[in-house]
């Protein structure tokens, strides 16, 4: 493209937001509950300023960058985990809330130890062959000195129970790829997920050694995905892991033309019971104090790569939404709370304890809104509420779209977050930011999860998504 | 995140998408055209097909790989734009088109030469420092030896205009940098790049001996952006460079604390006229053979880089529409053209020569689509019509967002393509596609703009939205 001034400007610079552009900065002339009100004009006014706040002073990308590259992966119970805490307590602090406390929490710390090692052995057609691999959070380990055994694959949780007693002392692999026919790619991920959550411990109740899935990503390329996998009362841990997608297209080939032996070593550990923290900031409300909207991600991420996306971009936008509020001088009617959840990827104990303390409190969340989905370009919010809630207030949702959809964001039912769930008892509303979902597989639960593959615009508009969602859920009277 | 399966899959995979998504092998059991009909769910069906495709295929990846890696940089009049010409014709061929044709246009073939030079010398405080340059198109060759001058700075042409006699025998540094708050990137694009357009014509005329820019990015880094700068007749060509954001930040520094002289070497020449081609493929409609729904995008990009946003995104994008409706087997109604046109970077020749010959051959252009804002995540069309056809065509448009909004597109009013506007006098409808713009002027114009800043999902992405866009165009009575 050479020019784009006559034919994309006019596209949707239109005389209105023109308008409100060369108005903005009045914005700084007063604080903006002076200016509060229903009028849409207003409220799209507000919003521009929200908008011009994040893109300009990008602070997310900031904070993003310590936690992810200084700080780095930071399972709960992880050093890493403690640091975030601390940083993200100061960062907090430092944005003028009325009070920031951690909340304490009791976690479990899994820890991978020494590298894991994967590798096909003596097969008859491409001899001994190291597979990419990461052990998926709550492995076992191996036996020292690894083990051995043959490879028998399955693309589905029913194939190996039909498969039953012929699994006893084999090594399970769970095979089935992502379907890149879904549109949006957590439906991929949604389908095909259930190897990695429930195959492990399937393959260790049918008496298997070890237990590999096919990394959990749409895109074929060399890097393992971690993540958890689930643990039923009284069932062995085996060595459960990963493999990339090119090793897993190979190992499938390998099986095709020849019985597969594999090589697993797996060093990790659960370190037993820890204490940990999920970071709490509060703006007392001036109208309606007892009434909560809480905007939140989780400060853990996988021990691997610097979960930039996961959720590290969740707790960036949290904090980055009082920073822009704070910075415009906007007086809360309700009270605010970013909360940053300890344990979203291993046990939840972040978000199961804030919501079992906040019930013992006799605290109702108006509405609470969840990024873990990463820091691409919001395309708008999920949300799920009680059909009172919706009744009385959707008439308030219904003039938002007019507000929102310039800013390229929509409104649609089903949402949440795994954090804000159980905060769902207090019959207010949950939100789960969407980002353009295109590029999460590629990074997810992976060494590659870093800053640059953020890109500071569109991590931006996330947080000035969610501080207008936060500012039109406040106006309602 | 850990897992989404309850709530984000609930989010957007209704129990109508499922339906679809089961039912969708039944795609290939009969021609497309068979469930030809205005019959919402059936488009519906038609659409997700095509989504399909393009995501399970992603041709168009392979395709802009070979373009913008295996041939690269292809400014009009290059060798190797002929080779792309040549790629292009060779693929659209294979796709099984009725015809494929080049159709010659005369440009304008600009050689940039030896690399150019552009560094502050004898600072007061900084010394010597080479700032990484790229000269612009256009751009005239400097004396043997080079030229060092004085440096003025200005913010606006204005201010240059303002300043008059003043400039005689400097460098002219123009140095408004992208505004960031506004949302859409080619806002901001739109709000500078006068600057890099008319700013050296307008230095040359007031006796300039060289005009300097910032790069056209909002981005902070170290890559110089070329692009096209334009000469009033008669007005000398002197060197027109523009310097990466950082190195124009320092430069503005230095300029701040002490005079500033600049030595700037550059070898461009204008080799002339030459023909060079733009690649046209046609499958005859079987009702309304006279009614031309075109796609395109433009073959010559600028010589650095690899041209994958810049257009080499829609050229692929246009071909896999053509692969995508031969692969499903459906039979158009109108003419379907895909059009990659020459020289949109420095003339216009392509998209000037291609209107004088349909309008002579009394051609009638119900629709053009062009995609020419990159290989990103697509987020609706723009358009542009004549009021006479919006009067008796918008019933149909009205039906259009049920079915084009679960795959995040929506039409706006105002759009288009540099390359299809000259078809505007056919009074048809013109239609730009809007990928999400946020990423776009971190390559626009670099060396950059390469194969790896393309999300192959993103890109295949934009492909279905063309083929949908054209069906629904095709199902018009």
């Amino acid at each position: 493209m050479f020019f784009c001034v006559p034919t994309i400007i006019s596209n949707t610079f239109s005389i209105k937001s023109t308008i409100f552009y060369f108005s903005l900065s009045l914005t700084f002339l007063y604080p903006l509950n002076i200016i509060y009100s229903q009028n849409t004009d207003k409220q799209a006014f507000v919003i521009k300023s929200f908008y011009d706040e994040a893109l300009e002073k990008q602070y997310s990308y900031q904070w993003l960058e310590f936690l992810s590259e200084k700080i780095g992966g930071r399972i709960a119970g992880s050093p890493q985990s403690l640091a975030a805490v601390e940083f993200t307590h100061q960062v907090l602090d430092s944005l003028g809330a009325d009070t920031v406390w951690n909340q304490a929490c009791e976690i479990d710390y899994w820890y991978r130890g020494k590298a894991e090692v994967v590798r096909l052995v003596g097969h008859a057609e491409y001899g001994d062959r190291t597979l990419r691999a990461l052990a998926l959070g709550g492995s076992g380990a191996s036996p020292n000195g690894g083990l051995t055994g043959e490879v028998i694959e399955f693309k589905s949780l029913d194939e190996a129970r039909a498969a039953g007693p012929k699994i006893k002392d084999k090594i399970v692999y769970f095979s089935r790829p992502f379907d890149n026919k879904f549109f949006k790619t957590f439906h991929a991920y949604g389908s095909a997920v259930d190897q990695r959550a429930y195959g492990p411990n399937l393959a260790s109740k049918l008496g298997a050694k070890a237990c590999i899935i096919r990394s959990m990503t749409g895109r074929m390329d060399t890097f393992p995905h971690t993540g958890g996998t689930l643990w039923e009362d009284g069932v062995k841990p085996i060595p459960a892991l990963a493999i990339s997608t090119i090793d897993a297209a190979f190992l499938t080939e390998a099986i095709r033309k020849s019985p597969a032996k594999i090589y697993v070593e797996t060093h990790c550990e659960n370190r037993g019971k820890k204490i940990s923290y999920s970071v709490i900031a509060e703006i007392k409300g001036s109208e309606k104090p007892d009434e909560i909207i809480l905007v939140g991600g989780h400060l853990d991420s996988w021990d691997v790569g610097g979960g930039a996306h996961d959720d590290g971009a969740g707790c960036v936008h949290s904090m980055e939404v009082f920073s822009i509020l704070k910075n415009l001088k906007y007086k809360p009617r309700r009270t605010l709370r970013c909360v940053l959840f300890m344990n979203e990827e291993n046990g939840l104990a972040g978000g199961r304890t804030y919501a079992e303390i906040s019930n013992k409190n006799g605290e109702y969340h108006f509405a609470a809104i969840e990024s873990d989905a990463g820091g691409f370009t919001p395309l708008g919010f999920g949300f799920d509420a009680d059909t009172a809630f919706v009744k009385k207030y959707s008439s308030y949702f219904s003039q938002w779209d007019e507000l929102l959809s310039p800013y390229g964001l929509k409104l649609n039912k089903g949402g949440g977050g795994a954090d804000i769930g159980p905060l769902k008892s207090q019959k207010g509303i949950l939100f789960g930011l969407s980002p353009d979902s295109q590029r999460y597989f590629d990074y997810h639960h992976t060494a590659q999860d870093r800053i640059y593959t953020v890109h500071p615009r569109e991590l931006a508009l996330g947080s000035a998504a969610m501080a207008s969602l936060v500012y039109l859920l406040d106006q309602i009277p």
